[in-house]
């Protein structure tokens, strides 16, 4: 792999990294367990190693970080074939190459159920300048990134048997995090993992705001715009790892970072509630809650 | 918590934490698994949360390095009493405590079977100056911290029934890996998790050299000084998390560092095998993996 950064990477107690001078250290952990967060029968060994990297890629991203290297804990049950266990890393390393990450360390064990991933993900930021969720401020336009729905249509068609497998791999926003901290444009940040409504009310709680949301600017993905209950797919589903971000009235925000688009969706308001425009009407925005790949 | 050292904790997409100047980032993650690493019937909550974080703290201080964060990925079943829930949070958090260390972020999720955690502890140390398993030398002296056998002995009665429950609390060595640091006394070290048999193959491995233990001076903890298979029990148990490590003939190894007995328990030879002397005899000593808490 390009770009070794571990002083000491995997074969001692602990990994050794260095932080960039003036940089502050970003860490997040997210499990991915076979049966909460994937099902083997309904996803690549290769797609389900992409995703496990990618959730905690995107919190690097959402914080406006550089990710420096990641750990993995992996559980794994007696019986399962040596190639898909060869397949879920080639899905993972691809990834990590493409950042030019280092895997500098984890845990392995052996499983008491299905195969159980822990990722954790060491990223930098400058001092003082990582994204947070608490810094929207009423006014502040609402953005987000690509489109949303692609994860939520693949998990409908799968659980209505409609397709055996769908395999979907979200890209990591890290160059869209990395150009809002470096021109100072976003007031807040969040990656959508759980879908629009319930990410955008984690914002709205810790900013102490409000948001209003206009349906008709939400960007749909191709997958997703087909079908009848669209939006409610954007709305609530997860897993598209998109940032959703909100920036100052006066601060120009173009229509496409790198290759990505951008969309501004709304706006934030006083008012702690969060509410959709939709025909032109005004109702409630329900957060609800992403139950993953489960099969409920 | 005293000492908070995070500039941003729980809450966010990742946890923001400062590295001291002059310092290197060490990073650990381990897994405690029912039914893998513990069970519930053999261990109090607050023993198993204790346990969850030692083994991170222990391979921090095997580095000679000070724990500055953990994150904690948790997955409980549907059912498990909230009174559990948090026993094992109050073991795990009183450690934590007394180290000054924050719980700054992790993910929870529901358990396809059983209690999962995964345990993340972010430490430092000085530039260049972290201990590894790479640098002993022959005629290196070989030195155990406390003593060996507390947690072999435990499971040991648990799998004969002889007791129903048994908690133990090993206590992660940081005061002594700082010293160690400090002082510029130790040329390799690791912490004792899968036994000593098998963790000195690991520093002779890194290392490309062998080592001759005797018997006799290897320290048994009282609680293995009755059994026949003493010898067995400190040489191939694990979770001890005792240090072992190695410092050359000229340095001046103490008796004790803080409270903590030091014993000089062997040699760091040439020859690139484990030998152990037993009654005056020679024999090679055999590296035992340690099969942690499961019922086998």
């Amino acid at each position: 792999m390009r770009g070794k950064k571990a002083v000491l990477g995997i074969g001692d107690d602990c990994a050794i990294l260095r932080i960039p001078a003036g940089h502050e250290a970003l860490i997040t952990t997210d499990f991915s367990l076979e049966g909460v967060h994937f099902r083997q029968d309904w996803q690549s060994p290769e797609c389900i190693g992409h995703r496990c990297l990618a959730r905690g890629l995107s919190d690097i991203a959402a914080m406006g970080g550089r990710p420096i290297a990641t750990f993995l804990s992996l559980a794994l049950p007696d019986g399962l074939p040596q190639r898909w266990v060869d397949r879920f890393f080639r899905g993972l390393l691809r990834l990590a190459e493409k950042y030019e990450l280092e895997l500098a360390g984890g845990d392995t064990s052996q499983s008491p159920a299905g195969v159980l991933a822990d990722i954790t993900v060491l990223g930098s930021v400058a001092k003082g300048k990582a994204l947070r969720r608490s810094g929207a401020r009423p006014g502040d336009r609402i953005y987000v990134t690509g489109a949303l729905g692609e994860s939520a249509v693949a998990l409908q068609l799968l659980r209505r048997k409609t397709i055996e497998k769908r395999d979907v791999f979200p890209e990591p926003r890290i160059a869209v995090g990395e150009w809002l901290v470096k021109n100072r444009i976003a007031s807040a940040c969040i990656d959508i993992s759980d879908g629009l409504s319930t990410d955008l009310a984690h914002i709205c709680e810790e900013s102490g705001v409000g948001a209003l949301i206009e349906a008709e600017r939400i960007p749909i993905h191709k997958a997703a715009s087909r079908f009848a209950n669209s939006l409610q797919l954007t709305l609530n589903g997860g897993e598209d790892y998109e940032l959703l971000f909100t920036s100052s009235s006066n601060k120009n925000v173009p229509n496409a970072i790198g290759k990505v688009a951008i969309t501004r969706i709304g706006e934030i308001s006083k008012a702690t509630q969060l509410m959709l425009i939709r025909n032109s009407k005004r109702e409630r925005l329900i957060s609800k809650g992403w139950e993953h790949f489960s099969n409920q």
